[in-house]
């Protein structure tokens, strides 16, 4: 079969790799239904994070059950399902604490890009659908895999509830899905820190109240003048440059709630700047197992349709071109469908 | 009168000064009956925090008001009184959510190391006893200005409760009191991180479960050891250097909870290694002010004896004495009588 291969900067390749099969007798082999690209895989496109190999890509998958291994229970070949990007055991402390994505065991599921991908401690990290999808809810699906559960959890890490101020600093699909789980969790108030005319529409169609253009300064002035000169509730970073987090922090209001879910590039806070800041900071890898049953049962319900991100559509032979594409912005985020 | 003035390293002088009095219908002007030495006095002192000119010193009172501005109406001429070393207005959205010290108008009460003190918005600041409080009382109620008030912040921003595992750093005033507000909040063990016998006497008399003497990478291996790998639910970071943060980020499970009270100095935090490390952050200067009523009660009702921590007690004339006795930690807290 084919995959998709990063061997250095903007340089992606679609070749040939074997067939993944069981290895362990937790995996689970599964077809792929759609693979997409995520804003983290621009960091090592783009030379920003630098390869010490040729690298397979891809994180975000879903599809049906081909194979499993001896020990795996909880799924069965012929089952739809989605996972995270990082495979977990379900049984540690951390998993148990609800923090699968720092599981003792995790593994990061790295192949994705590619028609078919052997997932990691099966029954920990694959979550199936009550039955086979329609083709059209696979886009929702997918994002449950990542960018949902991770919007999703950038609003659970900043304690939105109903009656709070949300701001949300980046406007790439998880900032999008994290105006979406702001609404879902009845904040009154969503704005959506955005200069783009494009997402800006899509903020708004998924809840955003107000939209700041502004950056920087200016935009944390523009917040401020919104919220009578106190700052956000809540604010959630999911951009994860200085630049983002200088804004976040700007933006909540002594004793509220930042959340940042994106991996930060390049960023150091000040010690003495956060402490008077006096604010609750919580981050990290979105535990998005945790998230699956729930979002999948609103998506399954017809409650959310979090697959609007995707404004580009290809088949998995035509990666290099969605790489481009989000490289470029002209895309929020490419769905490939092998 | 006289008053402490710092002119320099290690420079403290004790010296003629006016008598403060009423300069807004808002102040009140109290004569002090004890006042301390705080560690974070030794900052300067130390001359780590440059000092522009000579400056007066002492953020931590109580005693009796001698007279009050004309808009003052909660607290009278021969109540006793305890603030908090932020000035707050009380009436502000900060102080409304509980974050009187980032009140708008906030004031560092920074002359207390004197025999009268002149405290700004007096209704939002000051907090009465119910009676004129024995002279056997005062070392307790001191506390409650600060170093009791922030170690119970530390706790408060960890969310210590029942069952959870606590790990306080430092060993000062503020970590043993933290140890003591662990206790008071039902913590099922309280890891105390000093390897001072004496500091670990107290702090084992305060409620901690288990001293841990190592610090840096083997202080994180020892508590490691003691929580079954996984690390603390609380760590209470109550130093404010590089070590201490790394120590108390590197003691907390994923998705546990680390406050960090002092304030820092000289401290940058590496997004990418906070992101991984999971955890909820929250510090700040402590708004000892939302804790007044309750603390006061608690020494009232001789539940607790927060005053225990002051092992050095000087007229305030000897207030070099006890800046030195600190310094060179023989003792843990000075206590001043005017």
């Amino acid at each position: 079969m084919k995959a998709t291969m990063l061997h250095g900067a903007r340089d992606i390749r679609f070749e040939a790799v074997a067939v993944p099969s069981i290895e362990k007798p937790t995996d689970a082999v599964i077809r792929i239904a759609a693979t997409c690209v995520c804003g983290s895989d621009l960091w090592p496109y783009r030379g920003i994070q630098p390869l010490a190999q040729p690298t397979r890509m891809g994180h975000e998958y879903c599809g049906e059950v081909v194979e499993v291994g001896s020990a795996v229970t909880t799924v069965k070949p012929g089952q739809f399902v989605i996972g995270s990007f990082f495979a977990s055991d379900g049984t540690c402390p951390n998993c148990l604490a609800g923090y699968q994505s720092s599981c003792v065991h995790r593994e990061l599921v790295g192949n994705a890009q590619a028609g078919m991908l052997r997932v990691p401690l099966a029954d920990g990290t694959l979550v199936a659908t009550p039955e086979m999808p329609p083709a059209s809810m696979i886009p929702d699906l997918l994002t449950l895999s990542d960018v949902m559960g991770t919007g999703w959890f950038a609003a659970e890490a900043a304690e939105v509830a109903p009656a709070k101020t949300v701001v949300v600093v980046g406007d790439g699909a998880v900032g999008l899905l994290a105006v979406l789980s702001a609404k879902l969790k009845g904040a009154e108030r969503i704005i959506a820190m955005s200069g783009h005319p494009t997402r800006q529409t899509l903020a708004r169609e998924f809840g955003a109240t107000d939209i700041v253009a502004e950056r920087g300064e200016a935009g944390i002035a523009r917040v401020m003048e919104l919220t009578d000169g106190v700052g956000a509730d809540c604010v959630l970073e999911c951009v994860g440059t200085q630049g983002s987090f200088t804004q976040a922090i700007g933006c909540t209001r002594k004793g509220g709630h930042m959340s940042f879910v994106g991996v930060p590039h390049g960023v150091s806070l000040d010690g003495a700047a956060l402490f008077f800041a006096h604010i609750h900071l919580h981050g990290g890898p979105a535990p998005v197992r945790r998230f699956l049953p729930d979002l999948i049962d609103l998506v399954w319900t017809g409650k959310i349709h979090p697959g609007k991100v995707f404004d580009l559509e290809l088949p998995l032979e035509q990666v290099a071109e969605a790489y481009r594409a989000m490289d470029e912005r002209r895309a929020i985020k490419a769905l490939l469908r092998p």
